[in-house]
């Protein structure tokens, strides 16, 4: 018999227990895991990795150069718990051979779901509903009073109608959705058939739209897409939903010119290089 | 030419402008109105009306035999800007011959994407994540944290399966519910059948479901039907949202027990009798 190799695995944060449960059934498997709902401070996250053989990384981990020459030459795979890989400097990565998990699909339901919940609460003006039954302001019905804008016979625009943009397309359209405009790189019409959605620009998006959702990956041709001019272009009632990174809607020279909100986000770094 | 008769109308509240417009486009009708975002007090209720031939009034007006005999022998005509009639005393208007006209259909869409609002901002959690947003709590992104529970592969119970139910399960659809329960008088085969929904009893749907949406009237059958049996059935985890009479979810017995928020709505007066 073989004596057997223990492999390390270093995962970042905590995750899922089926996850976890997976990793501990592997018999060869030894896993390091930075056990808080917090992210890994870089220094502890460099030392964590020091010759593991895998990582299980999130979005919040920039995985560079320098964390690979931390890992050393035992790191032979990454899994990153996310849709995105703007956090990983997948140049480096192939460079030495190392292969690449991701998790696309697995959170589609979810997060159209809580596209659609963010616009609902939006448009139909929840959280100042709930802040008037707290503060006692919520009294009789009153016919006129907090309304908020309904989906039904309305125009909503899509930025990104990808498997995403589509499954919140599919969401709203029960509600009597009038119209549906979707924006992106190129038309998809086998995709926009299901909405009857048309391909316009971006502009053209946000001058016919009651409701916009943001729902593309980020990318060089995205980031700053729903910039100042968008908005301006925008119909003054209309509800704005950016499930995407938020330098999506961020000027095009963030550090320049960031304010709260508008700061890029760390996973945009590798892009920005 | 005959003179023209004027017929006073009643306006019991600030109403929608296309209301008003429609009634001061008649021109043998004069219009007096309530100019208030609030419920009218009863006796500038019984005054307003005297005299009037017609009386538009809300949920909030409760128009019983002290009320008519106060509007006097003029009064042909009653409409309420609502789907209910349980603050009317139909035997009494009837009696006395005059017409009933109210709002079936009108707020049935808006009714079922607020229902589906306050489900999705429930489950989702938002209001507690809004006030983290508000309060710094809201750092990094973490996966275990404040995830709520989905539509996805649940069940869903449907008290009701009126008009507004139908609509509630029509937009619940497309999030990949897996079952849909409904209780009520009877099974509605038909309508049920777009949903596949199966007709269950009430302890039944409580037990089963992991969202409970009570959209039915509210009628002696119905009045206490969520009680305290029905949430001793009901999961641990599971979402209750009422959009009904709140009396639907009141012990039968509410002036005796009756605690904040189980308080009886005058709406119910009618029924109590």
């Amino acid at each position: 018999m073989r004596p057997v190799r223990v492999m390390k695995v270093f995962v970042t944060r905590r995750i899922p227990p089926e996850g976890s449960a997976a990793l501990s059934r592997a018999a060869d498997c030894e896993v390091e895991q930075w056990d808080s709902d917090e992210p890994i401070p870089r220094e502890d996250l460099e030392q964590g990795v020091a010759g593991a053989h895998g990582l299980l990384c999130l979005l919040s981990d920039r995985i560079d150069k320098k964390l690979l020459d931390a890992a050393g030459a035992n790191l032979k795979v990454i899994s990153t718990m996310s849709v995105g890989v703007d956090h990983l400097a997948l140049d480096e990565i192939k460079k030495r051979g190392i292969r690449v998990g991701y998790t696309p699909g697995v959170l589609t339901d979810a997060t159209a779901e809580l596209a659609v919940s963010l616009l609902l609460t939006t448009c139909r003006r929840l959280p100042e509903a709930i802040e008037e039954v707290k503060n006692g302001g919520w009294t009789s019905w009153k016919p006129l009073w907090m309304c908020g804008h309904g989906l039904s016979q309305s125009t909503v625009g899509i930025v990104g109608l990808g498997r995403i943009g589509q499954a919140i397309a599919r969401r709203l359209k029960p509600f009597g959705v009038q119209r549906f405009l979707y924006t992106g790189r190129q038309p998809r019409p086998q995709e926009a058939a299901e909405f009857q959605a048309e391909f316009v620009s971006a502009p053209e998006l946000a001058a016919a739209s009651d409701f916009v959702v943001v729902a593309c990956s980020l990318t060089l041709a995205t980031r700053g897409l729903c910039n100042k001019h968008f908005f301006q272009c925008m119909k003054k009632t209309a509800v704005f939903i950016n499930i995407s990174r938020r330098t999506v809607s961020a000027p095009e020279h963030v550090p320049a010119r960031a304010g709260p909100g508008l700061a890029p986000s760390s996973t945009l770094t590798l892009l920005r290089k």
